[in-house]
């Protein structure tokens, strides 16, 4: 903030929290080749002192930032953060909601990776995390933060940014990210369209979920070893158990204006980054429907956004096209036999998924064109 | 057949023809532990004159077979075959079938893991497989065929082998196999039992199917590169595009009376070996039901079973618990939110889901102990 | 060529000729982003009147380009070729030189990513490559045309890029680039310095080089099946039967003033992308030498190095760090006891290897910023 | 021991320490399928009172055996390892020579898969390992211990056998039984054949050694989770301080009657299981040598042996040919240029590198045949 005269100054000015975690790490390779930022702290308990250079050797010669450590219920040390445009939080849950109001208080934005600012119902929030929300200041902030899946809630976030650029964005976790772009169109059509020509049964949706194994993130744990996971698959808390489950709910709940409920179930696949939803949707209906019609409302959906794209008819996903980019690619399938749309949409869990959104958000309160420092290729192969 | 004077000639005798391929080669890796079979011809066109080990080198020392040509069409060279206890077909889609009728005719047992003899209603079949299927005899065959998924015909195999050794088995497919052994104890509980407690909505049968890239076969083509599959996932035949769909619901039309049809998705993952079922089956009569009640259908109908295990409770099935084994490992959840039942099963898809379920046929023909020559372990880690 | 009048005309215009394999498609990737070239041509027989996305789907809604057939041996065909600045072959062996001599006769520029044009000696290639080289004109190219290892050809690329544009670049292949990354320093050292402190053992020198599977290209082969590849490590072409061994040997004998001869031994390791080579070199004057004698020799020769960059000591260089970027991480080992250095680099094969160091040789040789263009992050994880 | 009254208790009673390692658990997968064998004890502090299978579901209804924990400080507690024929120590370094002396003294046979008995000087074990060993016992049963590599130690094994059956058996390591095997034959005819045809420069070795990830263990480290290993390699301990280092040496030195040093560089391979040495030899007298007479070398030296396999000329050895098998494959290059012989050998780390080669052990010990359990299958693919 402050002083405009230098062209440094001139630059949006960011820190991040808990930059040395998996989507930390991304989320940092992304501002550093941002144009119109300037990464002024990376905060990092573990290892303050330290290169992250040092933590990643990958960085050598790139990105030479020391980490630095923060009390962040001490006040005095919170002024560092407050002098910032912008602090990204990419720490686990439950920290970031003691430090955010604060934050907004003092005029900065903040877009928090973890899930404490995702929910507008505190009660569910509380009940999957374990974590009590009782603080007046973090209850009102809450209130006014915005769940920032760019492509549906845009607007909302561009009107709050009007104002003032302290907005609180809680930024979407991977698995409702690729299933929210998949199931909300087809759904938003069945629900608001007048004589609608088009009616999915809601009670039938299931999303099966794929997932690489960097979204587990950076834990030392036997579950996580290369050994343990190498070819091989799972499911696991299947039916319920998994909190993104009334994550996405509770976007489609809102979206809709109806209270969803679904089944979620995801899988680890052997491999590092990348994520796939394949996700079912009876149509009650039937006359005069087709994969044609369905096709379409995609079409008209996404034919504006960036990072979303409808692919060719039989051209199935592969999340290896996205990998390393903030794309979403979806496909669409009718079967006119079971009346069943099957949606299958692939993201890159750390980025379209946490890191690349967050930064669309983050270019969204700013003013930058939405895809700044987001025109990344995917490696193939 | 014949003298039983050496000892070598106690032993049934074997042909394996299409022993080059991977479902073939894994046969044989199989047979060649089998303390009661001899095999007497590994026949391949391709490698004709060549030992198998010069086409596997990881068989160097050994297996020094020499695979044979043969014509499948000359009659003198089919007397070879007509020499044997049991032929196994591991052949392309449509071969098998011109061979096995006059096999079965002269008292020769015939094993067939290509899709031939799978189909009792052969209409399906040439719909499926583009595959015109007039000859009387084959025909005939054809009707006598049993689908061989162990479980669930065991009796009906040892009743037809009781007469003659001359069973036509038609080996089931790999996705069918771990499909079927998820539903079924489901599906026929509701369907069968008197003044049911359980009604499952059979219209609402989602089978999301994961599988290795060994399931492709050894083809030679782009989609099959390293580079192409590696660190990506992705589906392909949605929405009834994929033949193992009528396979499976003509196995459970007939096991439960009552025409089934279902959504089959499958999804390839970047390992070899493994295949893992997502079933998901919506529970009609909600009362009483809990996830206990449906642990007790698969508990009571697999307790018997060699090579299906039910997980205890919490623990979700690994597709490498189970890779190198005839094994299936099950899990079942119950989502009381929205009354769907999970069910969740891993094989290997080579093993289980091909050659040693094949094995585990001719132990049933020839009156071994069913796990004869399968008592695999799986490699950990 | 010709008019400047628009703003397109104003950047230099490229044409890729085999722009659909491994290769060629990371070629267009980079140049896709490079702000200022204007891609013309993708020339591709294979898939001619295709879009590139069609072949590619990852590069839906990203890359438009229609792939043109080119009857490369046909003169009015050509035309189109020579009416650009700069041709790049991502071609097989054996094609580049029936092509290259007419435009850079034409006046264009051509950076060859094939073997064509990477041995001064063209009595090697044609042993090597078993192809004749007899036409003058190209014989006459293959005396001008540089090999375009950066680090060490810089200035000869520049000078000739100051007489005309029509520079020819033979582009090393990739094991040879991070060979000669590893050894030229030391080995320069060794030879070059007056009153030398340190003397190599030139004939002691091993390079056991590690290769992702990317390299082998898109071939259609039972060889390149994941199902072959995975889970699974071997060496190949082991004593001196590789064709990156004349070819390193060339240019260190040049480099060196120096017949050398090596070992070079590849090894093929189930993953897509990244090379890493061991190098082992003798130390026969051992007095005063230790690894921080070694390592400043290093460090003094990449200091100014965009690409290159030694590791601390202590800190092993991994491929990931380097996948999906133009750099090499080095490293440098002495065993004290045994007298011998070893020295490690990992690049990208696809990149630093291939493609990247073709567009850092098309900057040198328009005036471009070295790494414009090549400002690429690795994934990590 | 004692009673030999009833069918089981005429087999041999096992106890393995450290039964819930990757090792150890590779070790008890082999055993129970040995026909000779009973399990009697499984020991694991950590967890204690809890069956196998549930620490590896994998072994759910195959094996229930319950760890025992038990305090190996403590008498009264080892006079249960006492009761039984062998003890396996799959332990950490540094637990097994606490206990080993005692069993020993009471009869037990003992196979030690960690390093405490692998090394004839103890001294350089204390320097490399870290402990001190100045226990009498301790040291006067090092003294008497045997390095298990059974090709080269056979004899030794079988006379200590024939007097009593509590041998005690140095385990080797994976590194050195795959390096002993590719370089030992070569080495020994050099050293050993009177007027010598063929002699080795024995400073001129280097094994460049590839491991699967499996060789890590099952430990909670950031280094060995999946997303750090993966689609990645990196070579690691060069230039001498890998500890197997002068485990091989050690070997080596007694075999040759000779005081060798050899560089010994270990990398990291993105696979679970499996290992392949890369060893460079040089030739001092070329005269007369080609590769065939090198060739016959390693063929008479292992036409009589069960588990070594020189493959065919032109065939390399690939890692998954020998996974999940007790064998190693051997390939034999040599290039006549520089006078230098590659030989490169493939083991399964965790079975010839570790458990296989231990049961090989106790086969001879008990006088059964060598192969007894260990006719193990590799996946192919």
């Amino acid at each position: 903030m402050g002083g405009a005269m230098t062209g440094k100054s001139s630059k949006t000015s960011i820190a991040v929290v808990g930059g040395t975690g998996y989507t930390g790490l991304t989320l940092l390779s992304i501002l550093l080749k941002h144009p119109q930022v300037t990464i002024e702290h990376i905060i990092s308990e573990q290892y303050a002192g330290q290169a992250l250079s040092k933590v990643y050797p990958a960085f050598q010669g790139i990105l030479d930032l020391v980490c630095e450590g923060l009390d962040l219920l001490n006040s005095s040390d919170l002024r560092r953060l407050e002098q910032v445009d912008l602090v990204f939080f990419a720490t686990p849950n439950g920290l970031a909601h003691k430090v955010a109001p604060r934050l907004i208080e003092a005029g900065v934005g903040v877009i928090d990776l973890s899930a404490d600012y995702r929910f507008g119902d505190l009660a569910v929030y509380e009940q999957w995390y374990g974590i009590k929300r009782k603080d007046k200041e973090d209850i009102s902030a809450n209130k006014n933060a915005i769940y920032g899946l760019v492509e549906f809630k845009r607007e909302r976030i561009k009107t709050a940014a009007k104002k003032s650029k302290n907005v609180l964005i809680g930024n979407p976790g991977c698995y409702p990210t690729a299933s929210a772009l998949a199931l909300t169109p087809l759904l938003e059509f069945s629900a608001k369209q007048k004589g609608n020509s088009l009616n999915c049964d809601f009670k039938s949706i299931i999303v099966d979920a794929k997932s690489g194994i960097s979204g587990a993130g950076r834990k030392a744990e036997v579950d996580n070893l290369f050994s343990e996971l190498n070819e091989s698959i799972s499911p696991y808390k299947l039916a319920n158990q998994h909190r993104h489950t009334p994550e996405l709910e509770m976007f489609l709940s809102e979206q809709l204006d109806h209270k969803m409920e679904l089944s979620f179930s995801p899988h680890l696949i052997p491999m590092t980054r990348g994520m796939l939803v394949t996700c079912y949707v009876n149509i009650e209906n039937i006359r005069n429907i087709d994969e044609k019609f369905i096709r379409k409302i995609y079409e008209d959906r996404y034919k504006d956004e960036t990072f979303v794209e409808l692919l060719p008819p039989g051209v199935y996903p592969k999340t290896k096209w996205v990998t390393g980019t903030n794309r979403a690619l979806l496909q669409v399938n009718y079967d006119e036999r079971l009346h069943r749309v099957i949606i299958t949409c692939v993201i890159d869990n750390l980025i379209k998924g946490a890191s690349g959104q967050a930064v669309q958000n983050m270019n969204l309160i700013f003013g930058f064109p939405e895809d700044m420092g987001l025109n990344l290729s995917a490696q193939v192969p």
